[in-house]
Formats: structure tokens, sequence, C-alpha cells
């Protein structure tokens, strides 16, 4: 089933997990616009909607599947013949449709939440599969909360649901409970422990609940996985989901993981825009790959580093992800050799006493202003040329 | 030296490595606040500027000396004595005095921001660490760029400084480069390869340039370090540093890794805004722990599992880490039980076919207006009277 072992599929839940978000809510029109924009990234599937939860996430569906040609459209069920009925409906336009079904596999879900056993569970799972399967060919199934699930259970029920038909298996954190550590040892549990795992591609979906969604995702594909599935932007339910561009820009900066992807990077800053904007979730500056500081240098110790060599200080080109350039801010923190760049930049050559002498200047005016522009940089020498 | 094997220390440098930010710069009646508010945070060490780099921090660190009586005050150097005799200095109001000097170790930093060699740097490492070590006991030794050093020489530096007299030896992944794998077998093998390893205590600096600061931090707790580096927030350079408040509730949710810090974790929230606010740096609804969404459940799914036993969609009590409360809101994405729960808070008791139809018109009216509120509520139940 996999060509290239080494092929990791972007499973894109913006549209789904992302937009089920308070304030984050889309018409069908904008969702379509994403859609097309997610399909031009290169992302491998979009889930498009629950489409049982609402008329307007039915529509959404159907007008995706008509709006996007090479990624595959999903659909979310729970395991319900309902839910499965109204999924196919909606995917009837889709050139690649997916059905994405599944049931709590924790035992805290299993009692709780479905009062139910563990047999019990295991065969409503395999009943939506084949379900399902009758209807549409490529199944996902989700392990709901597989995090906490225990493991030998995970497994008989991943066993089961690939016999019935699953494609792709996907094993949720879905309270972003693990450590990278047990979550890769899970899913190296399970393929070594599920005879027929190599029929089926096992995926990670991981919750950003202690701020490990991206280390867990790629604990996942350490272990095996070979499909991912996140959101731009890491938005989503409570602290949000995996961040998809943390995670493609692991696997290209880390070469020796063997692991690539069909993602056009240069287009994740673009992107990344267009989803906070759309879907009013502002990205902090601190957010890692797209925030607005993400490559900017700002510290003396930094900055002179920098302009000797820039990969003293710079592991990925801001190029690579679109980003508009790498920008040096002066400010208090900023050293001699970073004012002397500047100032250069600006047509102000210096001889070290002059430099010297700006610089005083410079701290006692950075101590005060906090950003220094390059109009308070003219200014700087302005004054310098009148008391001279 | 250390008495209990299994206390975390928590390194604050929200006011250094985050106040060097463009836009974060504070004022030093603004930095006495904050630093009064780490210490009721409980943080062990705060590390208050870098005297050396501009007459504000300087002052900076002499006020923060004077304002706070716990924890332990540091200032940052490099390895020369112009910026230790400064440090020494500002530090002369401190309690518990730190100084924190340091070099690059990788051969990228070595050759070329140096212009040096191997031998030449471990040599101005060790004479930083003997000069600071004559004015104060508390000496910390950052090996700059650790996280692309040679492992056999980065373990060299470390044993020769800790022999000069370092207390902590910092091991910072500068660029935020490493994996979480990679980083713990970093930690791991300074830990059995040091021979005086145990003199002195492993300290983690990481970086999220690849969102993995927090888990490259734990991987680092786990293979021995016991102090960490970060900020609130996860402001800083870049990207960021680790997030104290990740690494912290991750340590309290895994019982299991048997290791605590001495912060107070109800103290976040509020801490968190306040640093938010005056250091002009947002902090994303998705960001774990302390963003605006981090415990809102908004999906169906995932509401009605929260309402019938909260632990099925929630790790950590919000209350815990000081949030106002665990929030329901409604959307299109909502489920029934969620409707009532909130239609029987405002004092509706409804039965079942009275809730089937109140959930259709919900779902119409979720559709165009996205967030649902209590008026909105109200209206639904108003129109369903006049109805009837």
């Amino acid at each position: 089933m996999l060509h290239d072992p080494n092929r990791v599929y972007v499973f894109d839940t913006t549209l789904r997990d992302g937009e089920q978000v308070p304030g984050c809510q889309l018409t069908t029109p904008e969702k379509i616009d994403i859609a097309r924009e997610l399909e031009i990234l290169g992302v491998d599937i979009i889930e498009a909607g629950f489409p049982v939860s609402s008329p307007g996430d039915f529509m959404s569906v159907v007008e995706i599947s008509k709006a996007v040609k090479e990624p595959t459209v999903c659909a979310l069920t729970r395991a319900n013949k309902m839910d499965i009925d109204v999924a196919v409906e909606s995917l009837k336009y889709a050139k690649r449709p997916r059905i994405h079904t599944g049931i709590g596999s924790s035992d805290m879900h299993i009692k709780h939440k479905f009062n139910s056993t563990r047999e019990e569970i295991l065969e409503r799972a395999v009943e939506a599969v084949k379900y399902a399967k009758k209807s549409v060919e490529d199944i996902e199934f989700y392990a709901e909360d597989a995090g906490r699930a225990d493991v030998v259970y995970l497994a008989q029920m991943v066993e089961a649901v690939i016999a019935a038909g699953a494609t792709v298996v996907n094993i949720p954190d879905t309270n972003g409970y693990c450590l990278p550590d047990q979550y890769g040892a899970k899913i190296k549990y399970l393929k070594e422990n599920v005879k027929n795992i190599d029929k089926a591609i096992i995926s990670v979906h991981c919750h950003n609940d202690l701020g490990l969604a991206t280390a867990n995702s790629i604990a996942g594909l350490q272990n095996g996985a070979r499909q991912i599935e996140g959101t731009i932007n890491g938005i989503g339910e409570r602290a949000g989901n995996t961040a998809i561009e943390e995670v493609v820009m692991i696997l290209k900066t880390h070469a020796t993981l063997g692991l690539h992807t069909n993602i056009n990077s240069r287009n994740f800053y673009e992107m990344s825009r267009m989803i906070s904007s759309q879907m009013r979730m502002p990205v902090q500056p601190n957010k890692a790959i797209v925030g607005g500081n993400a490559f900017a240098h700002s510290s003396g110790i930094h900055q002179d580093g920098f302009l000797k060599m820039r990969e003293n200080y710079e592991i990925i080109r801001p190029e690579d992800v679109g980003f508009p350039s790498a920008s040096i801010v002066l400010t208090a923190r900023s050293g001699r050799h970073a004012l002397k760049f500047h100032l250069e930049r600006l047509g102000h050559k210096l001889d070290k006493d002059e430099l010297y002498d700006a610089y005083k200047r410079f701290l006692t005016l950075a101590d005060v202003k906090l950003d220094i522009n390059d109009d308070d940089l003219q200014q700087l020498m302005a004054y310098k040329l009148v008391k001279n």
C-alpha cells in the first residue's frame, strides 16, 4: 500500500478540529478558499468537517469535495450508521473520499463516556468500519483517547479494525497527556504486535495541552507512524493540535530521520497569516516557524554571531518558510557590531573611536526609547555632527 | 550539594533572555515588580540581566538584588574579566548572588564566531570560571550552542569548568535545533562520562525554533538534569525559550517522573497575564496551560464527555494554574448535552421532545451566528414559548 516507506502523509484538520474552536467558525465560501490553499500547500488529506453535526458542516464537505482535486477529502463520524450515512452522502463529489470513524479506546472513555465494556466497544468499532467500507474504500479509524488507553486492548482494537477494512489507524492523544517517550513506545508496540499492521498506515493525532504535541508527533514518526494530523498554527480545541508547520520543518531540518512530505514549505508563512486572519486566531510573536519574531535576532551576542555567519544562530532559512526576511532590530541589548552594521547600511562609515562614541549615545537612547529604528539612528548621527 | 535528588530548580530568565526581545523592554521599576511576583511564584533563580550590556541593565540587577529575598539573583556575562567585574559589582546587594558566564562550545561557534580553536576556548572558559569564583561562590557556566557541539569536547569542557569551580553547568540548545532523543542523549552522556558531574547541577536551557523546547527540557530532566531555564509564556529571542509553566505542569501531571519543583502553580495564570501585558507580548488563545482557550471545550463529542466526567477531557484542573474556570462555549459544533446543560443553568428544564426541538432551532441559529451566548439561549426559548 505504501510505495515509499519514508513518505509521511500530512492530514490537515484545520477545517474540522480547528474550526470547532469558539470564535473560529467559517462560512462555506471561506472554507473553500482555505481548502484550495491547502491543496496548493500540498497537504495529502483535508478533513473537511463533521457532516452530521450541522447542516452548515454538511454543505462544507460537499462544496470542498467539488473544489479540490488532488487531496483526499475526509469526513468525520462517530461509530454509528446515521453519522456514516450522512458522511457518505456529503462526500459524493469527492475524487478521493475518506470516512474517518471511531470510538473511545481508554477505559475512562469506555466506562464514563459510553457506559459500556471493552468487548462491546470493540464490536461497535468493527461494525462501523465494516459499514463504512460498503460505501467508501478509504476508511480511517480513530481510537479516541488512545494516549491513555491500555496498549494491549488498543492493539486488539487496531488489529480488528484493520481486518474489517481500515486503511489508516489513527492513535490520538486526545487529551494531550503523553510524554514523547510514552507516545513513541505506544506506536512502537502497535507496529511490533499488531499482526496485520502493514496493511494500514499508522496516523498520529496529538493535542498540545502540555506543550508536547509536536514532540509526540515526531516520536510517533520515529517509531513507524507515517501520517501526521494537525492544523495550521496549531489551532484547535483547548491548547490546540499539532502545528503542521513545525513537524514538516523538523523533518526538513533533520535529514537524518530520512522522512519527507509533499509540503511546499515556502507557502507556510502566507498560509499561517490567512488562517490567523480568517479564523480570528492571533499567532503569538514567539510561535515557532511562523511567529512574527521567529527569525528576529536582537541580543548583542546573537547579532554579532549572526552577522559573522548566519548559521551561527539560524537553523532554518526564513525564505524556506516564505518569511519576508530575517530582521535585526536594535534595542538596549544590541551590541556594537549590530549598530555598526545598521549605520553602514544607512551610509555612515565609522572608525573605532567614532563607533565607541556612537555606541555610548546609542545605549543612553535605547534605555529610554526601547526599539531603535532607522530615523533614530539618523538623528543619533546628526547629533554627533552638531557636537563635533 | 543536592539534598533532594528529585528536586528540580527553576531558573527564570524572563527578565534577561525574554527582555532582550524587540518590543519587550522594561523599565527598572517594572522589572522589580516582576521580580517580586517571580519570588511569590516560587522560582529558585532569577536571571536579572546582562549588566555590561547597558547602564539600564546594570541598574536593574542592582535593584532586583535589593528587592527579593529568597531567590538567587543571577547576572549574565561573557567569558571575560570586564563583563565579570561589572556583574560582580551589580550583584553586591544580592543575598544569594550567582554569576552566569560562558562561551561557545560548538565548532561552528568556535570557528565562525570566535575565530579560535577548541583548546583556546576551553582555556578561556576555565579562566572565566576561576576569575568569577574569586568574587562569587555560586558560578553557573553556559556552553553556548551545546545542542550542536561535539559531545566528547563538551564533556571535556564541562569537566574542566566544574574543576574550576562551576556549581551549575548549563547545556543550552541555543538554536533550538535538537530533537528530544538527541538532547536527552547528550545530557545522559555528560551524566555518565564527566567524572566530577556530581559536584554540579546540570541545567537545561532550550529554545523553541522547532517547537520542541518543552520536550527537550523534559528529556534533559529524564536523563539527570535538575535545573530548568525558561521564561513565562515562553517568550524570548526568535521563537522563544522553554515555557516554565509547561515544564512545571508536566512534572505535576506525570507523577511517575518522580520530580518536583517549588513553584506555586496557582499563580501561573496571573503571572502570565502580567508578563503579557507589561512586555507587550500577546499569548495566543491555543497556548498550552495559560492560553485563553486552554480549558475551553467546544465540540459536541467533547462537551458531552466533559459533562459526564471532566477527566474524560481534562488532565489538569484549571484551578491548579489559577485559571478563572473551565468554560463551555456553544457553537454549531456543540451537542445536545451541552445545550441541555446551559439551558438548565438558565432555568429551562426540557423533556426529550422539547430538547429535540430546541436543538434544531439552536443549530440553525449557530450556523449563522457562530458563538451562542446566554442572551441567544434566552431568545431561543422565548421564541419557543411564542410559537407554542
